[in-house]
């Protein structure tokens, strides 16, 4: 079998992150990580699109500020989100004067961005780059649901888009968690066709990168201390998690899913848990940094996963692509 | 001033290339360089956007047949489109299992998936990739601004997104036409609030970009066969020229853009020229690839051009930003 693990001999490290989360998240059990929140989600913004720009601007700004750097010496921007035309970027990040480059990979954006930004400074193409993504939980339901003043239900395999942004910067040196290798994904679609249930649409996509990545490298899942998805919620962990056992990949141990972590399902309204860029972007950022800076944790696969579909896709009846982009991170 | 151009001392090349196209496409003056077309649009689909995809899918097949590879010696696709979460990527190149980089760059989508190709490529990440995107006359005209059943006029200054997919695979190796140096774009606003008047909201970007490119490499104008924008039309390409030549660079020797190329502006009704992810893309991977392979031209800087605003953004007031992701090609 081809190997499609990149690997880098002078690991890239992760010197800087930034998390900026809405009311809901600071409300969560992760609530205490984040650094930056407005309790309105507004970001002063006389609209929801221009808030999420806000929260980007937020994000990177303080990434920059906390790594003791200028802008012009960060190289490159890698920056996506979920609105139509990755407007919360293109506008959001129009402060800085830095190469850019747009990514869209729906809720993988994070992960897709980190790869990029790992692959450009591992191979010495940069020296410091930043990887930006967001989410608003008003924007995204306004663009693939309902204007949220149209009070919707939502049924129970529904995920609530976060409200959040996250920035990481990138360096060829420093003594902060390193990106050992990663692992691009690959569309896949099995057929999932419920808008309603996007963690069973991004399962598939885990499921392929997790196990093209235990077969390449010949390591098994407890090899590592955590592997990490990013928002297949609790319908998507769960499939995961069985479909992975029946290829003998035990992940009853130590798998995890961001969106899982970042409301309590029991008190919060969230249905089977977060999704969108910013749910994987703000966790990692913040919580799981912090642990792998402390070193309580030392060995992580971060998975990135997105849904590929679009409300005209589902409207003409296809079914719903992901993929899953993974970042193998030591502490 | 910090150098910002990405060198290859072991230029990548481009070892294959397909254009797929639409009927207005094929009847222009390029139309005899255009590999596979369809006079009604369709591509035996039975949406716009299903067409979109399938346009994808029949350019990368081609070029990775005319390239005499399997699917399985892509190590990577770079891929985007114009529609809403980039569906003429995901679902287009669903049939290749391949790992896949989604990007949005708007117009500048061909330019941004070449740079990355040769990046990747060139610092030996990896050996051969493919980068592919699209655009769709019907399906940019519905989401952008009416179907195109409503029957809308059309302002003098506004371009005709061309119907078209162009697919290129770059490699480490061989003897074809080969990517130098590249220089990323940065997004700049000049306050161009015109939804009809694209070319004048990216113009600024290309005058940047080019600017940048420059200096940085102590080079003028004339010291290349062509410089060649991707889709600024008939505004756009005049602003550039005129604004260049009051920087001292005198670009009316050899200076061309992609939308004025692809139609007759006399006897087609395009307005200010073609634009659109499919205009420079269909453009640079038949005509002026042929003259490159031909050594007919042998030194090109291609500009990828793209506005980075959406539907929205506009409707909320905002300005519209644009970007220039520059290649420099060698015949």
């Amino acid at each position: 079998m081809k190997n499609e693990v990149i690997r880098f001999t002078d690991p890239p490290r992760i010197i800087s992150t930034c998390s900026v989360v809405g009311k809901m998240e600071k409300e969560g059990p992760l609530g205490h990580c984040f650094e930056i929140f407005d309790k309105k989600d507004k970001y002063g913004q006389d609209s929801w699109e221009k808030s999420e720009n806000e929260m980007q601007r937020l994000a990177l700004r303080h990434a920059i500020q906390k790594a003791d750097l200028f802008d012009d010496q960060i190289d490159a921007l890698f920056a996506g989100d979920l609105n139509n035309q990755c407007i919360g970027s293109n506008y959001g990040l129009l402060d800085f004067d830095i190469p850019f480059f747009g990514l869209y990979g729906a809720c993988s954006t994070a992960a897709e961005g980190l790869m990029l930004s790992a692959m450009t400074v591992g191979y010495g193409i940069y020296k410091k780059t930043a990887a930006v993504t967001s989410s608003h939980n008003c924007t995204a339901e306004r663009q693939f649901r309902y204007p949220v003043e149209y009070g919707g239900q939502h049924t129970p395999t529904s995920q609530w888009t976060v409200t959040g942004s996250g920035a990481f910067i990138v360096a060829d040196s420093g003594d902060h968690p390193c990106i050992c290798d990663v692992l691009p994904g690959k569309t896949i679609d099995r057929g999932i066709t419920d808008i309603n249930n996007m963690g069973a649409a991004m399962a598939p996509a885990a499921i392929d990168t997790l196990t093209r990545y235990f077969t390449q490298t010949n390591t098994h899942p407890l090899d590592y201390d955590l592997i990490l998805t990013g928002d297949l919620g609790y319908e998507g962990h769960r499939i995961v998690k069985e479909l992975m056992y029946e290829r003998n990949y035990d992940l009853s141990k130590n798998y995890n899913d961001c969106g899982l972590l970042i409301y309590d399902r029991e008190k919060q309204d969230v249905h089977a848990g977060g999704s969108g860029c910013g749910c994987s972007a703000v966790v990692f950022a913040s919580y799981i940094y912090d642990l792998l800076c402390k070193k309580q944790l030392k060995d992580v696969l971060f998975l990135g996963t997105g849904a590929l579909m679009s409300p005209i896709s589902v409207q003409q009846g296809q079914s719903i692509p992901g993929i899953a982009h993974l970042i193998h991170v030591k502490g």
